[in-house]
């Protein structure tokens, strides 16, 4: 390993990566925007109290810690060191959090909640914000599994209505299809109708976690070794038929989408999807029943489906009762966007009504969603997705070359007045060899280039080159602007 | 101090800051990008080593530094501890670079050296790139001092000659002309130079960084304080020769520039400039003669005066040669740009062709300048220089009201239909009393509200309100679409 390279799991991105990031980016701040999504910002580095014990304790551990500076450092290895002289135990005694005050940003949903806690008077009662920076964690780095990456967030704060939802899944279908994506899909499920199943199944509340955990994994590895999983956990005769159950959920639902397409359509479509969801609910409701959370999140993903089912995105929805999603602090609606089979989520969300309370007085009401940025590009870039000009990454329009150090103002001179045109304009940096200039032209990639030698500059006219066909014409600036400009 | 705020020295941007903050990026990066620079971007995360050492004894300290994780952090205070009970001494002998391996970025520059080593055979012979991301600097936080800020950096890789000054320095004045700034200068002065100055005063090579160090502050205290602090020093004649020929110098360009505002121009223009200019560069010349780097400095900077001039931009140059630049990396070059007296520096920058070496085998030239966003923020702020459509901060073009539970797929619809008219449009988050949702639009300020009530879902119409002056039309969505973007 070079010691040039970039830190561990972080990337570098050169201007062909970052013109093709900003693209992406650009659309997905006009999309949330146009639905009335401010932009938000927060600092990199968090007092360590605000991250920690926010996502669970793997979370902990992935967060990176910033050292403490000067005499504070030193008064926390001293109090550590003897602390552990005290003790006689095996090795040095002194946590991370005496050794660091501050961290990285882990995800954009924490620092949300701060900051409407700390500006409840200055923001408006329905904060509807989204926020596209990168966060940092400190995993085992793996292909497409980065230490700094970016996440696209959008959320709405203040209202529990289902309005939130309907808005937050349309906003991120018409991303992707502004993205060019054609196929893709969102999975729907409930936090309290994932409790009543298994309460109904008899699991106990101590032993709900670690099987949403499992269930997390459910789409990256075999139906016998979900099941031997669960066996494995040694949680009772409970987590199997809850384990049973989610199985045949999730059989009955693939059989449904078979019978579809056997009827001579090629992908889903509202009709079918509405036949599907309906199905997959009466089931779960039957068995849910009586479960007041249940009943009650069985009651919105009906209004849910048929909200977006009202948007025309209906053939999109699909409810999965066996959606898990990873993270803790959800408490309602949670949501999961795939591009194709395989690919694995490139976003998703919910509704967290609980995490904003944890920062202030006042418990407020949230819902959001978020993209993966990095998720999107990799198969942006697989299925050729980005617009030529992206693609081509051209860093001018026109080069504009230097004759000799004589000549060097007259070249400084005829690249301001291209650029005073609207044209993006790169001079050669020195007087240098014709075909040294040729050659760099061609290795940047500008599709013409204005030669100014001494003749050029004696008649006040300007040589131009298009570097595709090689044609070359004199003419005065006027005209070669209009023809450059006639061929962008 | 509120356990939700942000961390010491760090700043939440709601959104109409991030409106102001993304306008002054957009128009530098178009600038930067009409002169062919292109975007680059580096992780927050670098290694320990590579920030290490480029900085000066100061920059080390303010290196926010990554505690190391797991295993490693556990053997580093193992070792640590035993190398302090071997020695016996007081407190703890861990050093920061036993504890840490990561860090944050402090500046831009030093990224992009190791970048241009880490990736010579990817790039093009001239690498001309900007890059626009934050820094962090655990700094006491003070007025206008943060611990993170943005840098808006523009280099070009590759070439020694003066066209890359040229072309920075133009672009620097295009970038704060298009911003709205009517009164900037660049002084200019050369490293050559000012070693050559402190050769001729017979000043010690070792003793010569204190006295730049020095130097850089002379603008922010007064003659006789620099002078006295000269002295103190205790370096002997040679400082103080050298600190008297900067004061003499200083006067002498003061008074030149009384002379042109006294002959009845408002500011100095660019025969006066050039006359100012050449008298200065005169002057030094006769001192440093005989210097080879002294000579050739002046020479340079002889030229940079001119091909600035015929650029159009002689009158905002001024050669100042007690211009120090805090930066130890600097060799030729160095550049600072400043919008008003008594404001400070907003940017600066300079030649440093020793710094890529350090990273790789090879020595490259290198020069840019670096822009400081926030200063820039606190001006325009001060001066009113934001377009209303900034300084306003509207969420949407239109907010779409909710009736009733049973028309929220009503209401939904319209604000998409809206949408597919180019519209930015918020929708009401849930069924609410009128008055509450006028309230709402008041407070978040959208000039528009489109209220959709019963009856005018039973006519296909919408009631459409102009939140300024009031007045209200009900319609269809063809002509209320068209009333809302003749105002836009």
């Amino acid at each position: 390993m070079s010691k040039t390279n970039p830190a561990r799991g972080m990337r570098d991105f050169l201007p062909a990566d970052v013109r093709k990031r900003e693209y992406v980016i650009g659309i997905i701040k006009e999309v949330y925007e146009s639905y009335g999504f401010e932009p938000l910002e927060t600092p990199a580095v968090e007092n360590l109290e605000i991250l920690m014990g926010k996502y669970g304790e793997e979370g902990n551990q992935l967060i990176f810690k910033i050292l403490k500076r000067g005499e504070k450092l030193t008064e926390s290895l001293e109090s550590g060191i003897l602390g552990r002289e005290q003790e006689q135990g095996d090795g040095p005694n002194i946590p991370d959090s005496k050794l660091s005050d501050l961290a990285l940003r882990y995800d954009l949903t924490v620092p949300l909640a701060r900051v409407v806690a700390n500006n409840k008077n200055d923001l408006p009662k329905f904060f509807k914000r989204y926020q596209i920076q990168p966060v940092w964690r400190a995993d085992r780095p793996a292909r497409g599994r980065f230490r700094e990456f970016y996440q696209c967030d959008v959320d709405c704060i203040g209202s529990t209505s289902l309005a939130v939802e309907s808005e937050l899944i349309h906003a991120v279908a018409v991303t992707l299809l502004r993205l060019g994506f054609d196929q893709y899909s969102v999975r729907l499920n409930d936090r309290q109708l994932l409790n009543a199943m298994l309460e109904r199944c008899g699991v106990n509340e101590e032993n709900r976690t670690s099987l949403l955990v499992l269930l997390d994994k459910i789409d990256k590895i075999t139906i016998e070794d979900f099941l031997n999983s669960i066996k494995q956990l040694g949680l009772g005769s409970a987590a199997s038929t809850f384990a049973q159950f989610v199985v045949d959920l999730r059989s009955r639902q693939i059989e449904l989408a078979e019978i579809a397409v056997a009827s001579g359509k090629k992908r889903i479509d509202s009709v079918w999807a509405m036949k599907i969801n309906t199905t997959v609910l009466d089931q779960v409701a039957g068995f849910v029943s009586g479960t007041e959370g249940g009943m009650q999140a069985v009651a919105e993903l009906r209004k849910l489906v048929a909200l977006t089912a009202d948007l025309g995105i209906g053939s999109l929805v699909m409810i999965d009762p066996t959606l898990a999603r990873g993270l803790s602090y959800y408490t309602g609606t949670i949501m999961e966007v795939s591009v194709g089979k395989g690919i694995g989520s490139i976003g998703g969300g919910g509704r967290y009504d609980g995490l904003i309370g944890m920062f202030g007085k006042e418990q407020i009401p949230a819902c959001g969603f978020s993209l993966g940025l990095e998720r999107i590009l990799v198969v942006m870039e697989e299925r050729g997705m980005f617009p030529p000009e992206i693609a081509e990454s051209r860093p001018a329009d026109v080069m504009v070359t230097v004759w000799s150090e004589e000549t060097l103002a007259d070249s400084l001179k005829l690249a301001k007045e291209l650029r005073q045109n609207g044209l993006r304009v790169t001079l050669y940096p020195e007087p240098d060899k014709f075909g040294k200039q040729m050659k760099y032209a061609d290795q940047i990639k500008v599709p013409w280039v204005c030669v100014l030698g001494e003749s050029e500059i004696a008649a006040g006219t300007v040589t131009l080159k298009n570097m595709t066909t090689g044609e070359q014409q004199t003419a005065d600036i006027t005209e070669t602007v209009n023809k450059i400009k006639g061929h962008l």
